[in-house]
C-alpha cells in the first residue's frame, strides 16, 4: 500500500536529528522555486514572475503592496538569498523547509510568520505547506511541490478586477489565508459525497473493499484534522492577539475567517463521527449477513438430515426373511408411499418450527402486522 | 438514499471558493422572498405584508416597535434594498444568505444580529437558517424555504391577545428566540418516542431495517446536536455579556431561555446515548440469534448425524454368507429392533448431555430455580 | 415496553411550545394539593395541616420558622394564591409545575428558589421534582404525584424530637436537602445489588433476558445522573456563593452535603462503569458460548461423517460377481471386522487432532500444568 | 460471587438515611479500639500502648510531637471521649465512623482533617479508611479493621532510628501521608503482574476464566482508582494551600509525595488501558478460534459431503437388470477402482481449493514467503 | 512473554515502600558509573574522560561551560560526592537513582533539576532515564545503563565543529534536550512503518500474530506516551516560566524545542488512532473471513446435502416385487438417467438460489454494475 507508506512521509522530519538549529536543508525532491510577484496601489495590479532574488528589491520599492510568491523549496542558494533580503530569523526559515510544520503564527522582530497546510484531493489526499511571511509592505509566500494551490482565486480577482479593496499587507495576507481556508471545504465536501456512496453500499451491498475505504476516509480526515485544529488557533491568535501589523479593519475579516475555520471543525468531525458510524454499520451488516447464511444452512440441514436419516434406516440390509420383525414395512404394499407421507409429514413439521421461530415467512409475517404497529410516526 | 446527500448540502458554503468577502450569492432553489411584519405599542398590534421594501420606513416610523419578518432569501435586489436600510453589515449579510452558519451571535455598530436554525421532523429533519436582526425600534428576522415556521405561537399570540406585555425590540427578540428554541423540544421528542419504539423492536424482534433506522436516528441527532450546542452558546452570550440593546429586565427572561437550551442539550445527549446504546443492544440481540440458530443446528445436526452413521453401517453389503463375522445382526431375530433401541438410547444419551449444557430445558429449568433466586427486588 | 415510554414522558414540557412565559400550566394528572405545615420555635415544634391557603398568613406569623410542605400540583387556584402569598416570581412558579426541570438555585428578590429531584425504586425508578423556596422565616417545598418522600426522617425527627438544633430556615432548608441527597444512596444501592446480582449470572448462566436488564439499569443510572450532576452544582452554589439568606453556620453543613453529592456522582460513575463493563462481559460471555457450541458440532461432525462416508463406501452396489477388483472387501472373512477396526484408528487419530488443538481434555490438561504456572499469586 | 458483593458494600453509608448530621453510629462489624502512641523530641522516640482515653492528656503534654493511632472504630464511648479530648468537630467524626469517605483535606478551628484509604491485595483487593487529625503537637489516626497497615515502616523507622529528622507534627504527618501512598505501589505492581500472566495466557491459551479474572482486575482498578484520584487532589492542597499548620520545610517533601500520587496515577490508567485492551485482545483471539473451528468443520464437511453423496449415489438400488442405462457402471470390471479414483481427483481438487484460499498450508506458504517481506525491521 | 514483564519493571519503585526520603538505594543491576566532560569556551571545545570526581572542581574552574555526563548509576559513593561537588537537594538526587520518574522541571536553590526519558528501539523498545542539572557555568547530566544515547549528535558537533554559538550553560542544556527530544522522531517513525507494514497484512492476509504485534505497538506507543506528555509539560515550563538561569535568547529556542515536543505529540496519537483503527480493521476482516467460510460451508453443504437424501432415497430396499407402489422407477428404463436430470435441475436451482443472494459470482456481478455507480469520483 504505497499510498499509507507516502502519506506518513509528510509528516517527517527532513533534517538528521541533532542537526544545529536554523539550518537550510534541502529535501532532495524538492522542486525548484520559481518567484513570481503581484503588485498593487488603488490604481491597479501588476504581475510579473522574478528570476533574481535581486530584482525583487525595486520592485517592492516601487508599490505600497507586493504578494512575493516563491513555489518551490529545492535550492538553497536562492532561500538564503530570500532570507536576508527579508530579514527572515534561522528559525523561521528552518520551518519554512522542514516542511511537517503545524499550522502556527510566530512573531519575530517586526516580521509576522505563519504556516498552514494546503490540501488537494485528486484520486488522493495530498497535502503541502504554506509559509507566509508578513511585513509592513509585503507578503512573501513559500509552497511546497504540488501543482496548483488555493491562491488562483485571489491571482484571479486581482488579474481581472484590479488591486483589492484595502491596499495594505494585512488585508492581502487575510484574502491569502481565507483562500486556503475556504479551500478545504471541496476537500472535505469531497469526503462528505463518499460517505454518503458508501453509507448506501454498506446497506445494500457491503462488500470487501468497502472497508479498506472507509479505513482510508477515517485516516484522511485524520490528517485534515491534524491542520484544521491548529489553523483554527492561528487564525484565533491573528484575530485577537495585539499584533501592531494587523489593522482593526482587517481584524473584523479575520474574525469571519476563524468563523469559517470552526466550521470547518465541526463538519470534519461530523464526518469523523459518520465515518465512525460506518464502520460500526458495515460490522452490523456483515453479522446480519453472517446470521442470514446460517439460517440457510441451518434450514436446510435440519431439514434434510432428519429425512436423509430415514431414507438410510430403509436402505440398511435386514434380513427379512431371517424375522418377521426385521423390517416388515419393505414387504408392505403401501410401505414406499407411507414413506414419502412420513416426509412430507416431518418436513412440515420442521417449516411449523422455523415459522414460529421466525426464520421464515418474515415479508408475510410483516405484511400481517404492518398496520397495527406503525413504529415511524 | 437521497436523503443523506440532501442533509449534507445544509452544510455546504453557496459561494464559490475565494469568493470577494462579503458578497451576495443567491442560491439558485431559494424561495422568493415574502416580507411581513407586526407592529405594536401599548394599545394594539397590527399585522401587515409589505411589497415593496420603501414601504417599511413608512411603517416602522409609526410604531415603537416593529417585527419585519423576510420569508424567502431568492432575490439579491430586495436583499440589498434591505441591507442598506437596515444598515446591515456585508459580513452579516453574507452570513444571511450562506445558509450553512452555526448559530451565533455578533454585534455590528450599534445592531444585534443573531443566527439560529429551525428544524421541521415530517417523514425525515428538515433544517432552515433563522437570522435575526435586533436594532432599537424593530426586529429583522430571515428564514430560508421550508414552509412553517416555529414564530407561529408568537404570531398568534399578537393577534389574539394584542401588543406584547413589555413593548420593546429586545423583548420581541426574546420572545422570538424562546419560540424557535421551544420549537426544538417536540422534534426530540419525535425521536424520543422513535427509539421507545425501536427499543422494543430490538429486544422482540430486530429486523434488518431496524439497524439502519438507528443509524438515521443517530445522524439527525448529531445534526441537531450541531445547532443546539452554539445556540446555548449564544443565548448564554446574549443572557450575560453587557450588551446595552437588552435590557435587564429582559435578561431574566433570557437566563430562563438558557436555561431550556441546556435542559434540550441534556435530553439530546441522553437520547444520543440511548440510541448508542440501542445500536449496541441490536448486536447483542443479533448475536444472541445466531447463538439460538447455531443450537438448533447442533441439537439436530448432533442427534441425527450419529443415528444416520449407524444406519450406514448396516446398510453396507458385507456378505453374511461369507464368514459368521460378517454382519451377524442382519440375520437376528430382534437385529431390526435392537437398532431402533439402540437408536433410543443414543438419542436419549445426547438429550441428556444438551439438558447438561443447558441447551434445552431451559423454560423448564428456571421455573425450578427461579424461586430461590429473585434476582430483582 | 411501556415503562420506557413512560419514563420519558418526565422529561417532556407540559405547556404548549411558545406559551407565555410564566403561565401555570397544570398537567391533566397531577394531584390535588394537599398542604401541612411543620413550625417550631426554640422549645417545640408543631405539626398541623392546612386546608385554605388564607390560614398558613396566621402559622407563619406566630413561629419563628414554618416549613410549609405542599404535596400535589393538580390546583391552579391553590398554586395562584401560594404564589401571591409568597411573592414568587412567575417564571419560578412555571418550573414548580413543568415539573422537568434540572436541579437549580435561583435567587428572586429575596427569595432563594431551589429545583431538586427524588427518586423511588420500587419495582422501577419514579420521580418527582421537589420545588424549595426559603424565605426568611419559611421554607416551602412543593413534591409531585408520587405517595411517600425523602422528608419523612426529618419529619420524624421534628415529631419525636421537637425543634431542629438551629431554629432558622435557612437550617431547615439544608436539613431537607440533606434528606432528598441522602435519599439517593438506597435507590443507588439497590442498583448496585443488581449489577452484582447480575454479574454472577452473566457469568454463571446468561440468560436471553439478561441483556434487557442490563439496558434498564444503564438506562436508569443515566436518569439519575441527569438529576445528580445538576445537584451537586446546586448545592455547591448554596454552600459556596454570597448568598445572604444562608448563615456561615449552615455553610458548613452544606459543604457536607456538597461532599455526600461528590461521592453519590462517584458511586455513580463506578455503577455506569460496572454496567458497560456488564454488557461487554455479557457479550463476551455469548462469544464464549458459540465457540462451544461450534466445537460440540465440529467435533460430533468431523467424528461421524468421515465414518458416514466409510459406511456409505461399504453400501455401495458394484457387482463382486462381475470383476474381483469389485469390493472384494466385502466376501472377506474378516471384512466387517476390519471396518470397525478402520472405524476406531480414524476415531482415535481425530480424537488426538482435537487433544492437539485444545478442544478436549481442558479439565485435564489444566490438571497438568497448574502446578508451574500459578497465574493468580 | 461474594467477593462482589463484599466489595461493594465499602461504599455505603452505615448511618440511616435521613439521620441527625454529626452524630456517630459505629458500625455493627467494627472492630473495639486499641490505642498506642509514639511521642518523640529530638533526642529519642518512644511507644506505649494507651487503655484509657484520659491517660492521653499526660503523654501529649509530656513529648513536643505525639503520634496517636486508634486501631478499630467499634466502641462510641471511647470515639466520643476522643472527640471532646481533640476537640473534634461532630461533621469530621460522623466522617471518620461513616469510612466510606473519599480522600480529602478539611480545615476546622486549627485542626486539620485528611481522610485516606488503605489498600492491600491478599487473595483480593482490601481497603480501609484511614482519617489523620493534625494539631499543633499532635497527629491522631484512626483506622478501620483489616490486620496490618501501611504505617509499619514509619514505626520501624522510629523503633529502630528513634525520633524523625524534623520533630515537628506537620512533618511527621507528611511521613505517615507518604507511608500511604508508597504503600500504593506494591498493591497496584502485583496488578500489573497479573496483566502480564493474563496477556501470555490470552495470547497462548484463552480459557473462560480469563474473562472473569480480566474483570475482576477492571473493577479492582476501579475502586484504586476512585481512592487515588482524590488522594492526589488532597496531597496537592496540603503542598499548595496556605495552611497555617504546614512548615515550608514541610511543604517541599509534600511536593515529591504528590509527584508519587502523579506517578500512581500513571501507572494506574496504563494498567486500566492495559486491561481494556486485554479484553478486546481476549475477544479477538476468541474470534480466532472460532474462525479456527469453523475453518476445520468447514474443511472436513467440505471434503466428505460430496464424496458421501458419489458414494451414495452407487448404493442406489436401480435396476440394473432391466435396462442398460440403469447404473451400468456397477458391472465395470474397474467400476469400483475408478470410483476410488474419482474419489481421489475430487479430493485433490477440494484441497487444492483450500491452499488457494489460504485455509491450510500457512506454515509452509509462510516459510517461503517470509524471506522478502520482512515486516518488521 | 519476557517482554512485557521486563517493560513494566521500568516504572516500577527502587527502594522499599515507606524509606526515608532523599536516600540513595541503587539499583543491584545498575551499570558502574563511567564520567566524561566537555568544557569550552569561544575558541575551542575539550573533550576529557574523568576518573575521580574530585578532578571535576579543577576543569569546571578554568572554563566558562562545563558539560558533565555521568554514564550510569551503580556506585553510591561517587554519587554521593557528586551530590555533595554539586549541592544536590537529596529528594533531586533520589530521583535521579529511582529511575521511574515523570519527565519534569524542578528548581532547588538556584539550580535547575530537569528529568527527561531517552528511547531506543531495537527489536523491542528501550527506555532509560536522564537526569540534567544546570548551574551557572555548568549541565550535570545522568543516564542509566542503556548504550548508546541521544547526545551523540551533540559530542559530534563539539567534537569537528567546535564551541557550540553561544557559550553559556542553559545554551547547552538547551541543545541537549533537543538532542533527546529530536530522538523520539525516529522513534515514532519506526511505529509509523511498522503500522503501514501491518496495515498491508491486515488487508491483505491477516495471521494470527498480527494482533499480538498490533497489541505490542500499542503498548510501546502507551509507554512512549507517558515520557513525552509530561515531557512537553517540563519543554513548555522552561521556556515559559521566570527561571534566572535561562536567557531570553534560549528562550526563543526552547519554543522551538517546545514546538517539537507538539508534533510528537501530534503524531503520537495520530499512531495510537491509527493502531487502534488497525485493531478493529482486523477485527473486521475477521469477521469478513468467518462469513467467507460460513458461505463456502453452507454453499457445499446446501448443495449436496439435498442430492444425498435422494441417493439415500433409492438405496432403500423396499421390495419392488410386494407392491408396485414399491419404488418402481428402480425398474424404469431411464430411471438412473433421470435421477441423474434431477439432481442437475436441483443444482442448478440451488446455484441460481445463491445467485439471487448474492453469494456466488460477485465478481461477474460487479463487472456488470461498475459502469454506473463510480462510487469513488
Amino acid at each position: 500500500m504505497a499510498r499509507g507508506r507516502k502519506k506518513h512521509r509528510h509528516f517527517r522530519r527532513h533534517g538528521p536529528p541533532g542537526s544545529a538549529p536554523g539550518s537550510i536543508h534541502v529535501a532532495p525532491d524538492a522542486k525548484t522555486p520559481t518567484i513570481s510577484t503581484f503588485s498593487f496601489d488603488n490604481v491597479r495590479a501588476v504581475e510579473q514572475t522574478v528570476h533574481r532574488v535581486g530584482d525583487l528589491r525595486g520592485i517592492m520599492d516601487k508599490w505600497p503592496v507586493t504578494w512575493i510568491n516563491v513555489d518551490g523549496l529545492g535550492d538553497a542558494a536562492v532561500l538564503s538569498e530570500l532570507a536576508s533580503l527579508f530579514h527572515i530569523h534561522p528559525l523561521a526559515m528552518e520551518d519554512v523547509v522542514h516542511t511537517h510544520q503545524r499550522p502556527k503564527v510566530e512573531q519575530y522582530n517586526g516580521q509576522l510568520f505563519v504556516v498552514m497546510r494546503m490540501f488537494q484531493c485528486h484520486e488522493r489526499l495530498e497535502t503541502e505547506q504554506v509559509s507566509i511571511f508578513l511585513g509592513k509592505n509585503y507578503v512573501l509566500t513559500f509552497q511546497e511541490n504540488l501543482p496548483g494551490d488555493s491562491f488562483e482565486p485571489v491571482r484571479e480577482r486581482l488579474r481581472s478586477h484590479g488591486p483589492l479593496t484595502s491596499q495594505t499587507s494585512d488585508y492581502l495576507a487575510y484574502r491569502l489565508l481565507d483562500a486556503i481556508i475556504d479551500g478545504y471545504f471541496p476537500v472535505l465536501e469531497t469526503y462528505g459525497e463518499q460517505i454518503d456512496v458508501l453509507e448506501d453500499e454498506v446497506l445494500e451491498c457491503p462488500q470487501k473493499q468497502t472497508l479498506s475505504r472507509i479505513h482510508d476516509i477515517k485516516k484522511d480526515l485524520l490528517e485534515i484534522r491534524r491542520a484544521i485544529w491548529p489553523a483554527r488557533e492561528a487564525v484565533n491568535q491573528l484575530a485577537r492577539d495585539p499584533i501592531l501589523l494587523i489593522s482593526d479593519n482587517t481584524r473584523v475579516f479575520l474574525r469571519d475567517c476563524y468563523d469559517h475555520t470552526v466550521q470547518l471543525i465541526d463538519l470534519l468531525e461530523t464526518y469523523r463521527d459518520l465515518s465512525s458510524d460506518l464502520r460500526d454499520l458495515y460490522l452490523s451488516s456483515a453479522g446480519n449477513r453472517l446470521n442470514e447464511i446460517m439460517k440457510v444452512l441451518t434450514i436446510i440441514s435440519t431439514v434434510f438430515i432428519p429425512l436423509t436419516f430415514v431414507a438410510g434406516v430403509y436402505g440398511m440390509n435386514f434380513n427379512t426373511g431371517a424375522s418377521p420383525y426385521n423390517m416388515p414395512e419393505l414387504n408392505w404394499r403401501f410401505g414406499y408411499v407411507g414413506f414419502w407421507v412420513a416426509m412430507l409429514v416431518i418436513f412440515a413439521a420442521e417449516l411449523g418450527f422455523f415459522w414460529r421461530k421466525g426464520w421464515i415467512g418474515a415479508s408475510l409475517r410483516k405484511r400481517f402486522s404492518a398496520a397495527p404497529k406503525n413504529p415511524n410516526p
